[in-house]
């Protein structure tokens, strides 16, 4: 079989499961999700022993070590991904959920149910354990997935995959219902693009670069996920010592992650005594800072930023640093260079503090805390499958509810029309 | 300008308009949409005059009649047009609900908020009236649209869209929130489907061809609407009589919308009793049936269907009809032929109507009621921009509320993670 025939008989296989798994009760997918947890941590030793040959094959191929540490798994790690399935089965299941019903003056019964999207689609990178995270939040909301990782965990992959594909079926779910594309080869990709007949959305998780690379080839539906340039204002009537906090949580806590913040705006008027108690803690912290002229006339010792900073997303010690002067033009600033992901202000005042809430443009808009809360757990909605940063569909945390659409279920007595 | 800088202009500006729109008050809305229901009234016959321009153009053209019944505006049109959007102010505004809101147990407060897209694009065919439905129901949900009508009725359109932005502007409405692309070369189309820097989303309103073209072009997230090859399943347990009055409903009371049937399936138990009597029905309708080998037996005057007739979207007077040997095999039919659109079965058997609503995958799925209903006033939704036939975002009818978005607001006094 060719790429192209490969590809295209599993999605149809996929679409064939899902049309089994929209009707599976909760308890068999929950029994499934324990059983495919116990699975996994029962293979421990060869899913390490095969993921060596991937840490291997990278370190020959010269990966960074931080790419090097996303792709190993170990017996926490593989410990870990069975927990996130286990914590799954706590989950209230969407799939069912009458939303809203109503009766219409002719009698009809109009109510609105939440069903699985079908083939769900997932093309991500290094990390191995996004293949099992995936693969339970699917299955818990019914849908059939097909996964495509990254060239350099294909064999990490293919174990993960075949230890889940198994499992499922044993316990009940269809043949199917979890699939790994098998090639590394970019045509594959090219080929899921095409199948908007089998698949119902593709979800890109990765840099921004494979984002781009979906949203501009993809005729299935896309969700975006995740580029964060998340922006900290600090505005005149701010708690100095709390938007210290909160911007030092902000940027330092986890640095490599799409929620973390990456440009800070302060207003002038606290300017001269907000930015120098800010420099001590990330001089103390290895955080490099780079400013605007404001900036620098402040605090000479920092790096002067470019016209670029204002856009970057830097995963690392390092912030932009812009003094304003005025709230709006944080406002703009932060419409005009963020990328609609998460977006703070630290203020006391009422009227500006209501203000950035419906000014700003994000997915998620923060008044006096840290934007690391942006997360499925952090807000109290489980696991997530990513964040998406669109206005299609999901915006902000996806768990099992955006994994779902609905249909409108109408019950009559013979009405008809006119 | 060129082409594609006029556009890329014109989609500037309605970003820029959509920022202001977000945030003015229902009220203006209101009273914009209340004053271009009068001026569009006041302007009937400038309106008339330049409509007739495109008409005459039409019947140089040869349009057919269908296409330039769908040009024509005449009083009652345009009275109707300006009572659509009279209907509009009645509806709640989306914008600003909080859907929900609850605490963390850090203390966090965090709510989702209803918010405009921001820019629409819709692409659609002759019915100019399109033009003045589309403008009103998205800037009720803040939004600034960019209108793409069919070359037959570019003069109508300019004129309708003129009125309706300069008397949006003159109600307080940002200048650029209504703007109609100007040319009719195609170019301005392949430009649009390029632009998700600008436009938020695409709604295509037109035939299969137009749908499938922008689904398959646009970079620009796209929600399909509107093909609908529907039909009704007689059940064994059907009571025969409403079974009659639905399918003759379904069929004959607008066969040239989306949501009539198309095709007819009739177990084999009640065809000998079910099919003459329709037959005879149909046959004074004028409605001409294309049927199974099982049904040509029970009534040999009718046309043989070919394979294609399983899936046409006839949009006339024709039904493609089937003798299925069981509810199973009607499920499969539907479920591979159908276009996701409207579903109906007639039963008296609690199980299976059960088992249908469960099994059916598509927007709308009835039990013994026409599928004609699938219609955002018809469920009670209020003025609708077009029926949904995708999963994601929207599906069946979608209203003022399937014109925006969410965002999270997170309220905090001083939160950081971990």
């Amino acid at each position: 079989m060719s790429i192209r025939e490969e590809v295209i008989s599993q999605a149809k296989q996929a679409k064939k499961a899902a049309r089994k798994l929209a009707g599976i009760p909760t308890d068999v997918k929950n029994r499934a999700l324990l059983k495919i947890a116990a699975r996994l941590e029962d293979s421990m030793d060869e899913i390490i022993a095969v993921n060596n040959k991937d840490m291997e094959a990278g370190e020959k191929a010269g990966l960074s070590r931080a790419l090097l540490d996303r792709l190993k798994l170990n017996e926490k790690r593989i410990k870990d991904m069975a927990d996130g399935l286990r914590e799954l089965v706590n989950l209230d299941d969407p799939v069912g959920e009458v939303i809203r019903m109503w009766k219409r003056p002719n009698g009809l019964q109009i109510g609105q149910m939440r069903v699985p999207l079908g083939v769900v689609g997932i093309i991500y990178e290094a990390r191995p354990n996004v293949t099992v995270d995936a693969a339970g939040l699917c299955l818990k909301a019914g849908n059939a997935v097909i996964l495509r990782g990254g060239s350099e965990a294909i064999n990490s992959n293919k174990i993960l995959t075949r230890v889940t594909a198994e499992t499922a079926v044993e316990a009940g779910l269809p043949e199917g219902a979890v699939q790994l594309i098998q090639t590394t080869d970019r045509e594959a990709v090219r080929v899921l693009f095409e199948l908007n007949e089998y698949l119902d959305v593709l979800i890109p998780r990765g840099g921004a670069g494979l984002i781009k690379t979906v949203v501009n080839g993809s005729k299935v539906p896309v969700i975006e996920t995740g580029v964060g340039n998340c922006h900290v204002y600090v505005d005149s009537a701010a708690d100095l010592d709390m938007a210290l906090d909160i911007v030092f949580n902000a940027k330092t806590s986890r640095p490599a992650v799409c929620n973390a913040a990456e440009s800070l705006l302060v207003h002038r008027d606290i300017a001269e005594e907000f930015l120098p108690r800010l420099y001590k803690l990330f001089e103390e912290k290895g955080v490099e800072l780079r400013g605007c002229d404001q900036s620098l006339r402040i605090i000479p010792a920092i790096k002067k930023a470019e016209e670029e900073d204002w856009s970057r997303e830097y995963l690392d010690y390092i912030m932009a640093v812009k003094v304003v002067e005025s709230f709006e033009e944080a406002v703009d600033h932060i419409n005009n260079y963020g990328t609609k992901h998460s977006e703070a202000i630290v203020t006391n005042d009422y009227s500006k503090s209501q203000r950035f809430l419906q000014e700003i443009d994000a997915a998620a808009v923060y008044v006096n805390a840290s934007t690391r809360f942006t997360d499925g757990n952090q807000f109290g909605l489980g696991a997530e499958i990513g964040i998406s940063t669109q206005k299609l569909h999901a915006r902000g945390p996806m768990g099992l509810k955006e994994l779902t659409t609905t249909k409108y279920i109408v019950l009559g007595q013979g009405q008809i029309r006119e």
